[in-house]
């Protein structure tokens, strides 16, 4: 089967690859059609590892995926063939302690697609665990159906937050993330999201949508914005998706009282923290790791129409010029949010 | 200075009385503009007596209500005259142990409008605690103003529910709380209503908001239709706004495994609930006394344009013809939301 | 292998029975110790039935089980032959939307020990999922280990009630899971606990731990009681353990504004519920069914110290006398908390 | 009246001083018995000032405080003379926002004993609101009192842990809030406190705690420890109380997926914090800033001996020998907790 192989750091190439691909009963085969880049992809692509994870054999990419099912095990019974669907890319090890805890994101023994070892999705057909895979609603497409794994970690730091109707959120950082994450705590409860970045082609994406608020840092005072937009009180809510050590100088300040901060972005080394500051207002912090059962929480807000992710899908090109997607992705064009890759 | 005043039970009339309105450092004096009817205002007018409180004396009805800041204390802050403001009407001893602990609704000393031996709103000017009193948003009129309070309640059901973001929600009652609540957990995180009633008329104001999907139960059913909205799974999340016993009888019916229902609707005796049926699920279940620190997170979400309580508003009559707008009150005409009275 | 068995209802016999105990690579085997005869087993025994399930072929009791590890498959780390253990008596489906939001005991495919068809541990092998089996401390017996099923119940009302430290908690029953709820609690953070009954062997034996305060109602009267220790504020937390329907009539009054209570007991029908006394404290109600993730934290418990369950044990008698043993669990004797049948 | 006086940094004196002691109807007037002295009275004694309080005026310090009850206020009903009481200190706006949300503590206009330019507690008689003020138990002395207000710190960190019963728990640092929290942590539902200092003496006094494990870490590897106590899962909860910058650098390490870390200690400056630890776990963090309704939750645990804290008093010198006990206190000898004055 043909698939987009990364060889080594920095050589990718479209070629057959042999991959066992067996179904087993509780498995559904899937044609792949849409996959997104994802910054980790073209992380690996560049550097060939991320952290202890190293690209040591050619590795199939991609880990952000909607296709349609074409096959499905003796004992699946809520998929069958025709159905379009999204699918989850890290399956936990099911017997573990963090997955009966209700944290499988969480267990160390997860396999996950397009992390060394493990093959990812970029090539015609899948096997997937029937419980893993999530039928996508008539009005979201497939396209869609291929972002909701970032949506997804919106939604996981979202939920982390545990919003109370009304809250005021900040987002630090309008990449991807940032944005996807605005616009899940929106529609997740908050009356109005206050988005940062230093980039004016991203924050103009996000403040196209009602109830954000873009701030560009470089040329407004963040604290003092929040401060007036919350009487001097503060964001009941503030995320991090930047994962630039900058932000944490001011982190606590934009908190209200008692607020709650969560940690989406991963800044590249420990940075300094105030701790004396978090406790004068007696912050809570969060922070976010993947993301746990958020897959049907996301696709109810989309099937809705509460969340309409589709001015996300920047650029989708065919399968045989992934390549190229991958260098433009790795461009990192201010005005790109997702770029992605279809097949057929 | 002219009120609208219960003289007992089915005796309403406008005339003077002499209430003491001498005004501290802490408090504002409000020219009231808009006062809503409520279904307690309406009960005591028919009946003179809600549970243990018994109306002995001639009582000025009234507690929902907005205006406009005329004189305020020497401490206030806040607040300056021309301020268009609501205003919350039940004010707590500060000192109790429920206020030190953050629920200061469950305060027994709570002074609340209205409720007797306590005056209401329905005159032309009131004196008010600055810290119950809250600032108009400019996009907000004083008639969604005077629609704060009942909404306040819905919020106050949305925050006890504990909404996850994509919660799928039901609301048994399309009345007046019914459908501000349905509103409050739509904009607080649910991706989805499923309101239920048997009066259409009710269903049809409901119905006309994106996101809430209306069920006529004299000719639908609405476990069978739940579960088809939810994959057979049920809704993370009930909201019993009816208080009608034979609501309870499917209740938990509604309900996912470990899912939560609020109870809103006062019935007006004990009912019969099926504890096992309820442990089976090993649902929770929440209760709703009034509302805590939510007038400021209800102005949040309608300043944001998340909020559009615009139709709720079916009937503004002047206060000269507030005796009428009590009877079309009593009435309860189905396509009535909220009657309110005004002022100048 | 020889077993108790319920034949039908009312008929009990020990003699072999042929089971398949064929091990999979993450299975352990155990050599059965003590298994406790539970108020279902003996519910059975009587009537053949519990709700909807029923006895139909001739069934294995037992489901309150400790032993030895005498082999393990092949993928178990974590035990090993030797080691003294107890087990989780109730195995979901590990691909359950239940599981996977960290709710397994709600998951409806669940296998639990003699729940027909099922049948139970009162034999002298088992093959147990190893995830689903617990090593003992050292200062574990096995009888104690036997009763941590039950325990387990405990735990999850005390973990569902959200104790925060100094809570004052009220039990309404002394029975079995009475007492080792009032016992979870105590461990689990309340200050106090109070606990009712009408049986006085039953309350003394509660009575004998430090921080708990027995009140006998067929001669105190517990609302007056749990006022006087509480400033008249009320019980932090409220555990409903008897299932009596009289014990609903008062349920409310005995809790604080704000507080909680916890449904463990299972009435036989329908109980008449005051939803506004309810609402007038705005009280939160949990409801439990069986426990999930609590066998860990029993285990610590026992382990450090902070929990004795020894006097719980008030008899145990060897599998030969296994009939016997049910006959005096059927009995009910007011001075038994748990009877218990053990293996060589 | 005579007052144990900060005159400037370095210089404290026992001598006269005039102080308003105007009692209003919801006050109490106390003779005080026992006050301990507090690090930060400690840390105004040597530098006169703590961060942004600064002595400029002779401010009587002390802020741990018991008494007597010796007059109440008009509409006081819950004390009356000869109530044994103890008081806390902070005495927030009750009409502020952070009031009515339940976090008092958190009101930027609290009033707090021993914090410039508010006068301490260190003189024969006080005045204080009367709902600030507790019974003591018939079993806690004076001297307990006295340790309450630190003890109600280790309470807010167990209460923001949010404790299941039977957790693990680490706590770094054994000085007087260390051990306070262990205490409280312990008492508040876990299972084990491993408590981690470099100093024997402190350790000592924790160890002699059932439940509390010391590991010295100038001797021990502290992760290897939690890790052998905990099966390799890590502590499910972790109480940073030293303000080392130091405990930072492994605090995630000891940690289990989807633990929570608590901050109580203060480090001097900002701290270097990993943030992909972090979240590679999924930590919670939670931030400590005195306390909120915590005084009555420790009375409760002390009155009924599930508390002990007896052993924390190591010293009580009478009043005129204060300064000798402040200079006791500066030395920081390492088998002191706590050094208390006392009146009459």
């Amino acid at each position: 089967m043909q698939a987009l192989i990364l060889e080594q750091a920095g050589q990718l190439s479209i070629r057959d690859i042999a991959i066992d691909q067996a179904m087993g009963p509780d498995d559904v085969r899937i044609a792949v059609r849409n996959v997104g880049v994802c910054g980790s992809d073209v992380h690996y692509y560049k550097h060939g590892s991320i952290g202890p994870f190293v690209v040591r054999e050619p590795m199939v990419l991609g880990h952000e995926a909607a296709g349609m099912v074409i096959a499905v095990g003796d004992k699946v019974t809520h998929l069958q063939p025709g159905d379009r669907v999204c699918m989850e890319p890290g399956i936990p090890d099911l017997r573990s302690r963090a997955t009966l805890e209700g944290k499988y994101n969480l267990d160390p023994a997860v396999s996950f697609w397009a992390t060394p070892p493990v093959h990812g999705c970029l090539m015609p057909e899948v096997v997937h665990p029937a419980n893993f895979t999530f039928k996508l609603p008539d009005n979201v497409s497939f396209a869609e159906g291929a972002l909701i794994e970032p949506l997804a970690t919106g939604m996981q730091a979202a939920e982390k937050a545990r919003i109370r109707p009304g809250d005021i959120a900040v987002v630090i950082g309008a990449g991807t993330i940032g944005i996807l994450t605005a616009l899940a705590v929106l529609a997740g409860g908050c009356s109005r999201v206050i988005i940062a970045d230093l980039v004016q082609e991203k924050l103009d994406i996000a403040a196209a949508y009602d109830g954000i608020t873009a701030v560009n840092i470089s040329r407004e005072n963040l604290c003092e914005r929040v401060a007036q937009l919350t009487d001097n009180w503060g964001a009941q809510l503030v995320f991090e998706a930047s994962g630039s050590p900058k932000a944490y100088a001011k982190l606590f300040e934009l908190a209200c009282p008692g607020g709650c901060v969560v940690l989406v972005g991963m800044p590249p080394a420990p940075v300094a923290m105030d701790i004396v500051a978090m406790q004068a207002k007696e912050l809570r912090l969060e922070s976010v790791f993947r993301y746990a059962n958020q897959f049907p929480r996301a696709l109810a807000l989309l099937g809705s129409g509460k969340l309409n992710i589709k001015p996300m899908v920047s650029c989708v090109m065919p399968f045989e010029k992934g390549i190229e997607a991958f260098e433009r992705a790795a461009r990192a064009e201010p005005g790109d949010v997702k770029v992605q890759i279809c097949f057929g």
